[in-house]
């Protein structure tokens, strides 16, 4: 059976503009893959009757209504009540999920912070299928009412999705008998119109799996699904297609399902007993940031530094004055002297070395916003790229920083550096 | 007299989650500032009758019907037609349109590329008001019909935002007699429901101004609105409210209107012509990431120092080797050591350590995940402090970060530190 959604947005910050909402944009791309046609969004504000309004609208033209937004501790936050009301339910005080709230409280916050508020998120609808909030305190739920699937979550992005992939996901799972499966294929060095223009005729013949490009941050992410009656048959499908992409777009493939480069890096790096440090000068962080944002970082990445200014350069990793005033803070020789310094002061295996114009104002010698120079210091000598990144602060941090990941990356799988 | 606006966003795309409808928030936060009230987003693929649908629903609850995308080339594009239809229009042909279109295909692209479709592009409503696109070619254009406001933007934001700000607010300006201004009072260190608690009877007793609370990552916003004939008269009548809400909130508000805690701390330092430099261990260079987002940043920020192993905090900041091994690397001393050590060594006024267990393991001493020591090296001593973040690693690091940051603010204003 096809299933089709609508996904409700509530709260006046979406209306009033100050917000954007990519909670629809997340939970619709969870769908698709999921082979959940999604017909229609709404946003209404932090109204019962206009909500009221909305969730008839929905009951009429979807299977599953999912509403995100109004379920925090405040005044404004009516979604429970108006969908109970409009599904007939009653809303039940539940002890075990007083309780997880209380021991968040505890947990995690200033412990004075719990107020009578709190408590009313622990009142759901009869009967629902509970959602725990593992980010935030307002549990999200799901209930079946007049025919229809009602799940509500939390508004917060990082709650929402989190609460969406981890538990929406597999309760939605239970309502198809057919498996959808993807395989997201992560591209970076090529422009989005560049995969298209390879693949266009693939992609338009293919239907069972679809191949579909995504343009993400400053790189492309192609996903491969298959609908089928069972996982095994439906990842037996999708081979002959990844590997048609393989070869088209070959080393600038750089994942298949892996998050980002710096989760590929940093599990090459683990894998070979690699380690790595850095010297940041425009991303200022971006990169240590970034590597540290992965759980265990720690085994591969003992440290680094970030020598915003010239003065750092010289003291910390001992870059010659006469270079700096000789070639610039932003030039391919203290790029890759920084990367050799750093790789050198902290016993690592590789030294990443960035500096560049991240702007708004090009250097003082005039070097331009957008330039930044990215050394790789490896066994076998260091490896340097000049980049231009456009103008805007940043996206040129980001790409530098992807830039960097990307040449350490092909280093270690073999491919070509510069 | 008050008028009401929904605005319909046409696109297969967003309800497939591969764009964020970014063009609904622009334009409601451009109606807002009009006074024109934003009650209903809605998203409809290239479906003809679910389009259909959804204009029929907008014609019963708004005053101006905003559509956005659906007007490009393409065979999906059906914005103009479906809409014409529901409001009995025709469409005709009109001559000087198609003249920019041919105009603007010989000065941009490749000559060969204009069609017989894009010629579709210059058939309008007839008796419309046509908004010439600068930026693409698709022109947008507004009408009136069964007493509501019709109003048709092409999709690509920059498009729609152009079209938007130059033409359509000029139209509008004309419908609308009231000026709306807001302002962002920006708190941290409260508990979105304790803020909430201690506003609650103001909250609900003001009606024009308006006070609403935000929820941000780690932090609450309260926005205050006011509606009246004239932006002077509008700042007026916020003074009250805003100091009524500094007189209760006191040292736990950090900024009115400035974005976030980073910017407030540049913004002083740079004033006051100090200088900070951190060293960072769980946080992996979060903060200095966050620092150097702010332009300007080089100014304040010589640099500083991800100083991940044990071996790096002794190595580069000195940190006694028997402190880590008797007291640990998650400890209040060893924080202050970080920070006196950072401050030294960058001869900075202001040195920031933060050590601490980010997970998703305790550490090898049994510090659980969250611990985090943040110490600030000062004039006057070192100040430090525990927290207890939670168990989720990202928000670890940010409340963290956050912390840093306002200790450091509230040292600088003069309030208390720990």
């Amino acid at each position: 059976m096809e299933l089709t959604a609508e996904i409700i947005g509530v709260g006046t910050e979406l209306l009033l503009g100050k917000t954007v909402n990519t909670d629809a944009r997340d939970i619709s791309e969870g769908l698709s893959m999921l082979g959940i046609n999604v017909y229609y969004h709404t946003v209404v504000g932090d109204n019962p009757s206009r909500l009221r309004l909305a969730v008839e609208i929905a009951k009429r033209r979807a299977d599953i209504i999912i509403t995100t937004g109004g379920l925090g501790p405040t005044c404004d936050d009516l979604t429970k009540q108006v969908l109970a009301e409009c599904f007939g339910k009653k809303l039940v005080f539940h002890e075990k999920e007083a309780e997880r709230i209380r021991s968040y409280f505890e947990r995690s916050l200033h412990k004075t912070d719990i107020t009578e508020n709190n408590m009313s998120q622990a009142m759901l609808p009869e009967g629902c299928t509970i959602f725990h909030n593992e980010w935030g305190t307002a549990p999200g739920c799901a209930f079946r009412g007049d025919g229809k699937h009602v799940i509500m979550l939390p508004g917060p992005p990082r709650e929402c999705v989190s609460m969406f992939n981890n538990c929406v996901v597999p309760y939605l799972k239970e309502l198809s008998d057919s498996e959808i499966v993807s395989h997201n294929i992560r591209v970076f060095g090529l422009g989005e119109s560049v995969v298209e223009d390879r693949l266009r005729d693939k992609m338009l013949e293919l239907k069972n799996p679809t191949l579909a490009p995504y343009a993400k941050e400053g790189e492309v992410m192609l996903r491969v699904t298959a609908k089928a009656s069972s996982v095994e048959e439906a990842e037996e499908m999708m081979k002959p297609v990844i590997d048609m992409v393989r070869e088209t777009l070959g080393e600038f493939i750089y994942a298949v399902d892996e998050e980002n480069l710096e989760s590929v890096v940093l599990r090459i790096l683990s894998e070979k007993n690699l380690t790595l440090s850095t010297a940041e000068s425009c991303t200022g962080g971006l990169l240590q940031k970034r590597i540290t944002d992965i759980p265990g970082a720690s085994k591969v990445f003992p440290g680094g530094f970030v020598t915003y200014s010239d003065k750092a350069k010289i003291d910390f990793l001992g870059i010659p004055e006469e270079l700096i005033n000789n070639e610039g803070a932003v030039s391919q020789v203290v790029a890759r002297a920084m990367a050799e310094a750093v790789k050198e002061k902290m016993s690592a295996d590789f030294g990443i070395g960035i500096t560049g114009v991240a702007g708004p104002d090009p250097d003082e010698r005039g070097s331009e916003v957008g330039t930044v120079f990215i050394a790789l210091a490896a066994f076998d000598g260091t490896y340097s790229r000049e980049f231009h990144l456009g103008a805007d602060r940043s996206r040129i941090r980001t790409m530098a920083v992807n830039h960097a990941l990307d040449m350490l990356r092909r280093y270690l799988t073999g491919e070509k550096v510069v």
